[in-house]
């Protein structure tokens, strides 16, 4: 029997990448990359316990030589197998400051984490994704995760929003270039508050006022299923309530 | 046993519209509205050949009355029925001619076709919609059909850009509207050559360079499936190698 | 000595219109069109007195052939002029409203107001700046009123962002239609209140919270200076505080 | 008497910095900061010998020690002159490449130049652009230069396009924040090749084919003098016959 194909998702948490992780891995083994395996320890268990295929990778994808060392061990551990997805759903870089607060340091860190990871995974993902093509089930797609900062620049937040427009225009200039090869490249806007463990917290006046991490990723899954005759590059996704 | 709930597709022909009807009765029954018989005649006895529930309903989208006398057909053919989802996929309007060749006919016609088509449709679909979303699987659904004129307009495009950008507007303005109402109210954008009898001489450089019909129907089902936690308002889809 | 090149004004009021009616009056001979009289005439004799030279002609922008007419009384009082400038600056056809107790007659005024309009002035202006080119000082420009509804459709504006964005989608296609035959054709966003005489019960918590009605105008001269080896398209124009 | 007030243009060549140079001297003082000073030195005593005022410093915006050392000698040099304008107008970081062939140095110097160095500059600047705007003339003004690439993603642009995203963002984020300050922060896309020494060998179809740097220094000076009722974010410039 041929080895199930993989899918890689960056920026595995208790949110929307765990969800998108559950969700690829109906169907393809699944390497879940994070900083710190407890976000994704639980996670892989669970996976495997429920008849899937997960491993962890701990990476930083701010960190190129981290990233590369992710990818070499993908390589070792699935030698034959096709990459089908790869995901970009980053955690990092995130600030919220007057302009004349922010550090240096906080404006690098955002670009790192957002566009310096999405490119260097990017760059390690695009070879395989070409790679898969032949035998793909479904056209090898890879997806970024954008923010409402992807589209506006809002005072106090220069740096996240420089580092998720540049992950955008990542994202628009990839579509364009492997598109005609046959990868699907997407761009999803999410433009609200998550559902997560992290926001229980914060109460709304309308139910249902958070999105629903397992929501996004069946948007993720259907993206990936659509044939190369019809990809979407982006889609925005909020909550029914949400001013926008 | 409760009858089905309805779907009510307008611009029904042999490309998007068919495929959208043919998605969408797999659940619901479908009304399908046509100028001309002949566009829905062969798809009404085809679906309930299959097994489906549908009836074709001649209209004009751009004449008031006429949708107004198709939503009171409706009305009476299905009187406890709920709409699930309303879809404006209209043909007209289209034209491409250097400006100063344009017919003030040619001009009010596209926006009469689109704009103002989208608008009476939408008015009439609106309270439908509203009225079913206690009982409903899947928010009530209002999908508006727009094209690459939606976001450019193009050299010999006026008229049509016109059109598809006001209905592009009537769009978001619902979106906004009626989405906290729990409606969930989109706009595809269509942004190349489909498939279908019409263009079957246009011939590309690559193969799979028209949109299917099928795929585009996939997502707009895709997204009168999404939950109220996470909607999504906007899609573009196009052919893998569309310049763009 | 050759009689002074011509700007016509389209949408002359207290406001907007009159500050560029001033502005370009200071270099052209200008002929200002507005539905009632008393719109125009009182600013027809303050520029005849200053030195400059306007007419007033009575215009219905949004039926053609009151356009028409207006276009013909201009070609016979000014058989030898050129037209430097054409500026489209309707006023008609705001609604705000939700949708379901919009009319048909709101919508399709807004669209006959603004984009129809649109439509016919520009149809009367472009022959007429095609010829002006060889002989004229800048090169002629046709500028478009454009406002914040022009690039969002907000809940209750269905009608008045129908008609702003197919407005713009004539003014992208006439620029990417005329410009190449170096006609400098523009569209202005104009994102807030602006300082008119009906707005002045509008009371802000900052100073300086409108929009200057003379700034405007002398944006708009700007625009109508630039050689056409740079060309402005699009400009959008809002107070300091003005969120957006 | 006052001491004239200062302009810092950040990016001089012997294109657009040199215009807008020329253009800002009429009024104000002006620094002029390049990483080579061949780059300013002619200019600086052009400007000179005409009776402006103008000074060198070299810079490498894309080296905050360095960029915060020309502010330091600013300072130093014109201890009680009021900063009326601040120009981003970088040259650093264009590349365009296969994306597989970028390298990981290409990706991180064109974020550098671009959005880290709008980033310093822009932190230097705006204390002082704060400071200045009781005495001002006209309110104290933050231009940045884009590109086509701060709107598009094209294939082979995925590190300019990035870059420039990047710097869009920061200053739609500095114009939410500072405007409302009474600083005016500007965006202007230049869309077309520019009539510069570098591009003399590059023949177009048409005459008049690339922008003029004087015609963008002089919207840049427009953009200057608007008062703070009536501010415009963004501009974008283009020859008449450009595709877009």
């Amino acid at each position: 029997m041929a080895p199930k194909a993989l899918a890689v998702i960056a920026g595995v948490g208790p949110g929307t990448g765990a969800s998108i992780a559950r969700r690829f891995a109906k169907s393809y083994s699944v390497a879940l990359l994070a900083r710190n395996p407890t976000n994704y320890e639980p996670l892989v268990q669970e996976i495997n316990s429920n008849g899937g295929q997960a491993v962890g990778i701990s990476t930083d994808v701010s960190d190129t030589n981290s990233v590369n060392s992710a990818f070499e061990q993908i390589a070792k551990q699935y030698p034959d197998t096709k990459l089908a997805a790869a995901i970009f759903n980053p955690g990092g870089g995130f600030v919220r400051k007057p302009f004349l607060e922010l550090t240096e340091d906080d404006y690098t860190t955002a670009l790192a984490s957002q566009a310096k990871g999405g490119f260097t995974f990017a760059q390690r993902a695009l070879p395989l994704l070409l790679k898969a093509r032949e035998s793909a089930q479904h056209p090898p797609t890879l997806i970024f995760t954008g923010a409402t900062a992807s589209l506006k620049g809002s005072a106090n937040f220069a740096a996240f929003a420089s580092a998720k427009f540049a992950l955008r225009a990542l994202a628009q200039s990839l579509a364009r270039e492997f598109g005609p090869q046959g990868v699907h490249v997407s761009h999803a806007v999410i433009d609200g508050v998550i559902d997560i463990p992290r926001t229980k917290g914060f109460v709304f006046e309308h139910e249902d006022a958070k999105l629903s991490p397992d929501a996004i990723a069946d948007s993720y899954w259907h993206l990936h299923t659509q044939p190369r005759t019809t990809f979407a590059f982006e889609l925005d996704l909020r909550p029914y309530v949400e001013k926008w």
